[in-house]
């Protein structure tokens, strides 16, 4: 049982083949809120209730895929202990200067050990939700597309699950929440540094920097229908869903951004608190954990990342 | 523009391999209230808000399928004015006695351009729905399973899509809703002689008289999910969803009984008036039309008939 | 047991203290559709999933209130057959000429016993829902507001309850499908010419020619929730809600227009179908038949109407 | 900004006058399942999806109201470090013995400058939610009534809302989410200890250690329906809803016990982060506050408390 001073997801940088498609994507079908384009031509967003200046990035390159995720901590101090325990632990860390990232303050980054880069910040710019903090209103009706509530959580491919494991919670303090287990091998793990099921997830793969997708929260059941409606409307590639997992409990669907990553929007975990047990999912039920309603995977959730 | 004196689908019969299953399924899983068992062995059920002493029958039989569906009408006069009708058009009628099927009056039978057998009634026992007709509560909370609110109709599967649609519209006054046609070729039509999108439908199949699914209703997109929880947890075969059809913008899961029938549970089509025009789809749209999301049809959904 | 040529309430024509303002509440908050202006300054709305090329009417006058409710017909011979039995029954009625209203036929006007003006017409030009009837998707997404799907019926309140009853059932072939009754005093009527549990309804009230209000068809229980938040954030004035009335099972919100016009958006009544019984709630149960929720009935409920 | 090693609302004692009708009314209507009598007869619950022994306690007195509030903390260290932390903010603190409430270990009491007796503790027996945490289904079907989550929180009053605000902030390290400001007076706290936007919350209140209501989660606007629905059909006095609020945007309805206590059953409130500002409601919003939609407090949730 650990107590993290992690805060958060508080932002994912993705590469995109092309800007102007993406932004589309992004800002009218998801309904990211536009924050922003920096002097490198990166374009920032955040959803409609995200209090920080922004929650995703989206930088143009040859290939897709993720450069990175960053994780808001508690304070100045929280950053300096994390950084320390992460040295402590094996990993390399780097600071990258604050303002590399508009509004954003200095990141400590690593690689952990599936080869994904992350970060650990402490400061981002608060431009608030929009509602004010005095008398708000209690929802925005300027929306557009799927009015995504916020940037949730990333599930990431890699080769080095126990790896993995063992780094967010013995240095980070997260949660194991949940796990998919194949006799004495870690297929995958669910890891939480919130109330939340997850904050973040891991799915073993040969290949190490693999990105399977990032995940943005709607409120409602409801919601995810509309979204699979406008997935249909604008002609956007679904991969699974409506549909439910099995592992949080969630509501989902998964579809494709222009570039060929793969999004998640999705509602309704459940509520974490570190005093449980995590949930064990052995291998023969991985259909279900992953995809409650059809109890089988499809080949695209294992084979197609970025 | 028709103006039908037929109500409703009525009743169905359905033939399943072995009935203690079938009872567990249409009983605990769907959530239809049992009605009685006849001299024959055969099995009645209502949906909860249905008035009427039955509208499911199952029969046991060798091969799984459809034996009938019956629409009752507006009275005895309505009866035998189609009755009439049919024989000009050129059906062979035949009168089954009242009572042959317990509680229900003399049935007009006849048989389809696609070898399906049809069914007219004007008289069936009178049960209510269990909520009383003097100051009724709105709901019931003693159902079980998905808590179907009624049988709603059926899609069949045949040779003859001009020859049924012609016979529903001009013999029975039912409006064509929608169809997809091919060229110059009706593939599929959805007809209504009510204010809903449609109260049977039928789409082609070099087979004559192939069941593919009868229809419950559901009374939100909530109640659809929790239909495919179910259907998870007690390993009920999904065909697919939770999804939309395009066709009548139905929210809908399909799944498969013990014997192999096709059932689907689903809520919300628009409100028809027989003053609108028909909707069209094309052949090259015929994915979007049954399965709005995937847009794409599944092989199961084309091929496998009882 | 009735068979109704009538098809719809198709058009309600409201007056309103100030035009400006009232295009607004009914545009821009229940989002119903601009239809255009006619020559004497009315302006024409329609809900968006209508397909005639309008359906509430608002005229500038110095008192708010309903200046008439019309229905459309199957046709011209039906609109013909109902002027004549309306005769018969003892009815005035007059013809107004085509295109009095921009794009209706001829009407047949006439005065209910409660001092209400209905009236019937059998053409209305057609301009469809926005969707085409060709491959069409299931939804729009450029909607405000509310988006109302459609203008669904009226409550008017009068002072003769058993003569609007047999007038609607007897002369216009309406089923009775809810009342409340107080020892042998009819106190209300529900009055159905379709599937829907009602289209038009009364209730008694010592004046004649009351407007309760119109209401307007919402899909779910979460746009409810949604019409709720946008009248506080917009300052509109609630009635009570939301709530479920017991009296057709509707899931419902109450609210005024600026002129003090009381108008409802709701969900999810029934299907009703003619050879079912009328329910029946006693005096003694009126506050649950119209409030279930809280089982007594507001003042203003009673006593505020235009 | 702080950081809680306080989890959450544990547990609740609640005073009740009849215990028979009592059990009826949380184990029947709230739906919480029962967990054991006690050898001084009080009775034990818990909400389906809670995994410690149980949450709510009832007990048989001559008048009702809450016997106290309990939080679980992290672990035993965390226990003698608030223990300390409140005797030095100048709370007298007691020790209440492991078993005195049957699977509960050693409880530390304290009472808070509003008259309210709390008590933090460590451990309570293991006894999951039902579904296992191996392959675990996603949810429950033999559950009764409103089917709760599980007891989420309290809302309390009494007269010394500054001091209960320190007291939780400065020997709790709980967050303040929102309050109700009149000029220079703070008239109401919610605070939180995790990331939900409210874990106990305070109205003034010219007495001391008066109840406003336990609070229990449900999962969507719906399920607030069918909870109204349940209250009509058993008679269950309703206080006000379904609606929402404008703190904590939490959609909701209230209702009294047999006792005469508040019970509210709620879902959606927004996630909570610590390095978010508080929101601040004037006294002359306080309608909107508490009620978003009808903008307005009525007399009983003022004045009525146990």
């Amino acid at each position: 049982m650990t107590h993290s001073k992690v805060l958060r997801p508080g932002h994912v940088s993705i590469r995109v083949l092309e800007m102007d498609d993406s932004i589309t994507h992004y800002r009218d079908r998801l309904g990211l809120l536009e924050a922003g384009t920096d002097k490198q031509g990166r374009v920032y967003f955040k959803g409609w209730d995200e209090h920080d200046r922004f929650s995703v990035v989206l930088r143009e390159a040859d290939s897709p895929g993720l450069d990175y995720m960053g994780f808001k901590v508690l304070d100045a101090a929280a950053l300096a202990e994390y950084e320390g325990r992460l040295q402590a632990w094996g990993c390399k860390t780097e600071r990258v200067p604050a303002g590399e990232l508009d509004g954003c303050g200095e990141r400590v980054r690593f690689e952990i050990p599936t080869g994904h880069t992350i970060e650990l910040y402490a400061d981002k710019e608060y431009t608030g939700n929009g509602l004010g903090n005095l008398n708000p209103d209690a929802f925005r009706d300027d929306l557009k597309g799927m009015a995504v509530n916020r940037y949730d959580h990333c599930l990431l491919y890699g080769d080095d699950i126990p790896g993995v494991h063992k780094l967010f919670t013995e240095a980070l303090d997260f949660d194991l929440t949940e796990k998919i287990v194949d006799g004495d091998n870690l297929i995958s793990v669910f890891l939480s540094c919130s109330n939340k099921a997850h904050d973040i997830a891991f799915v073993h793969y040969p290949e190490k920097n693999k990105f399977h997708h990032a995940s943005f929260l709607l409120m409602t059941w409801e919601e995810v229908l509309h979204a699979a409606d406008l997935m249909s409307k604008y002609d956007i590639a679904i991969d699974i869903g409506p549909t439910r997992h099995g592992i949080t409990r969630g509501r989902t669907i998964y579809f494709f951004d222009p570039s060929g990553n793969r999004n998640e929007v999705f509602c309704g975990d459940y509520t974490w608190y570190p005093d449980r047990p995590p949930i064990t999912w052995s291998a023969d039920n991985i259909g279900k954990a992953i995809f409650y309603h059809d109890r089988k995977l499809n080949e695209r959730f294992l084979s197609v990342v970025t």
